[in-house]
């Protein structure tokens, strides 16, 4: 029965993947400058061609984490397309007069020149990640080299010395432990480590303790901000909730403890940042995840607070099948059923492929591109290999405790 | 029978106006720290302490301005309110550091701490707008020189010295002309200009060609955002439309036009910057203006394009009266008419008291709030102020050509 039920998803989500890849290869490479376009319409159509270097580097790290681990996508140009974004990514996206020591641009015209530089550690996190990975196809040591060039940057700033990043001191403008920076640290870490030789280790432990310190209020609410201290917030700020990105850290933390044997954080990952954020951030009324939610039930400040967004479906996916992979526990893998079937009866598009991103509280497509200055090749397909490989191991292991 | 729609018109505008000011003179004072909270939820409760500068600024001119001008709002506590939230700006909005010569914060803490400072020149702009208004209610000269040094300042970036901002200069980041700058540096014109001898006409000159750089297309669309050259842009930027903004230059170009004598300019802000944008703005399916639109027809990327805003109503009511009220074109009224009905059923609460700012396409509350980050007492009094006042004109004069 359940063995039956993890094949028909294994079936959909191994045809989406390849459907998804397939919408990317076909509409998204700049053949003339090389890299990608990212906003791409709803039928495949540029409607503008600014390159936005977070979505840049996740697409070269996507396609080389498909050619490097996934036989059928070992292509000649899924190479091709993953070796053009890097080389676009190193000629054009490091900014040296930005910041104090160099930083990467936000954003990039077609060609390369520089648009807007953003004052946090995003698009260099999303810059290592795309070269480190793309060494690892490759063997290019320079190009490692250079990953661990940045890696450093971003490791100094995030822990402490920001000054660099260029944001003037403020009195008021109290430093904040957001949830993204530890994440993401977090995912660079585990980036960089896979096989290789023990590194990293007290950063990694530094990443962790960051995100449990968002575990507030006994327990019983993840919030998005907190003091370097790890006390509530006054105000909006502190009160706010993002239940995917707390599902994400989930899975973050879940991968993390288990290739430790911590088993402990195991059970923190699983109840407190995958269980609680999704019974409190899913919709009762109409289905879906909100974007944004106030602990205290105030109205968030964000407009788009109520609307149901693709990526922490997919994150919500992600975890949940992780969560029923590692324990084999019934309710993650309901858990899962539930967000698979609004995610796929909501997202996909049966006619051009890909999926809607945005959609509104109702569960009606609100915008209708598949590629804007957010959303590029980069959690759809992360959620769809994922889980595909996560249900390769539980369909050969179908006892395992 | 149009004079008693317009009785009617004026009666409901009134009583609103009576409202709206009396929820925010209830809710809003900061009695501890001075100035104004903003962050204020559906029932008046505040919900958060920061002060934004831009709205701690606009909540000062509007009271100075009804205390002016209006009989009934020459009240002590009005005075008071506004002389409490000039003295917070003055002690607290100027950061000496930011820029290259001080800027105005964006944010402060309650009790005045700098929390963040825009590259831009809108915080400044609001600290001119209420300085200058509040020195006309007191005869403070010495206020009235600072409103005039910082204008300085703002002129200088507007005009091409963006230097002080402290934006970096990127090679892809090619000078824009956004419709809002000289659109708010013609409203300080207008400000620093009433009553006094003549002086920025050239200013006003250059503000009024720089908006007309807008009327794009041979006429058929006004874009946000245009080259410094008059030129369209390529991409998103290009294409942006917000027709609630072009509105609300209508009405500014027409009051200016009006002033001067200069016929050709009434007719293009009624045509181009009233009918255009609201034929091309206006939602056929559920009503309301959208707030934002591409001219090509292209899905915006901003995820709340769709939603119906509280300001582009109160900017197109000003605009349609306004233009009514001058010409007596009975398609101006229609038009004025058409927005009334939409706005006075979808925003207003009438549990509470004020408005809704933010409701989904189909016309729901999507954020309950009364004030939050960028929505304060400014927008529905200064509509509800300045149709009250046209209405009066237009009752005194039914038969004026």
């Amino acid at each position: 029965m359940t063995a039956e039920k993890l094949v028909q998803f294994r079936e959909r989500i191994r045809t989406e993947l390849d459907r998804v890849v397939d919408f990317w290869l076909k509409h998204s490479l700049d053949k003339e400058f090389g890299g990608f376009f990212t906003c791409i319409g709803k039928d495949g159509k540029v409607y503008d061609d600014l390159k936005y270097v977070w979505l840049q580097g996740r697409q070269v790290w996507m396609y080389c984490r498909l050619y490097r681990t996934m036989e059928r996508f070992h292509r000649p140009e899924i190479l091709e397309a993953a070796l053009s974004g890097g080389e676009f990514l190193q000629k054009f996206a490091w900014v040296p007069s930005a910041g104090s020591s160099g930083k990467c641009a936000f954003c990039l015209t077609r060609d390369g020149k520089a648009v807007k530089v953003q004052r946090t550690i995003f698009s260099e996190c999303f810059y290592v990640m795309a070269l480190d990975e793309l060494s690892r196809v490759t063997g290019d040591v320079k190009m490692q080299a250079e990953a661990e060039r940045v890696m450093e940057l971003v490791v100094r700033w995030a822990r402490g010395d920001s000054a660099g990043l260029g944001r003037p001191v403020l009195p008021g403008d109290a430093p904040v432990n957001g949830m993204a920076v530890p994440m993401m640290v977090l995912c660079l870490v585990e980036q960089m480590t896979e096989g290789r030789a023990e590194q990293y280790s007290d950063l990694a432990d530094w990443c962790v303790q960051e995100i449990l310190q968002h575990i507030q209020r006994d327990g019983t609410a993840i919030l998005e901000n907190v003091s370097k201290e790890g006390k509530e917030l006054p105000g909006c700020q502190g009160r706010l909730q993002n239940p995917g990105h707390a599902l994400e850290a989930g899975w973050f933390l879940l991968k993390h403890a288990v290739g430790r044997g911590q088993r402990e954080l195991e059970v923190t990952a699983v109840n407190t940042f995958m269980e609680l954020p999704f019974r409190q951030g899913w919709d009762p009324q109409y289905g879906g995840l909100f974007y944004f939610l106030d602990v205290d039930g105030h109205c968030p400040t964000q407009l788009e607070w109520s609307m149901k967004l693709w990526w922490p479906h997919c994150e919500a996916l992600i975890a949940f099948l992780m969560a029923y992979a590692h324990t084999r526990e019934p309710r993650l893998l309901e858990g899962f059923t539930q967000v698979y079937e609004y995610t796929f009866s909501h997202f996909p598009d049966a006619e051009h492929g890909e999926w809607f991103g945005y959609l509104t509280q109702q569960g009606s497509v609100a915008l209708d591109f598949k590629g804007g200055p957010f959303k590029g090749f980069f959690h759809v397909p992360r959620c769809l290999f994922m889980c595909e490989r996560l249900l390769d191991g539980l369909l050969d292991q179908p006892c395992d405790p």
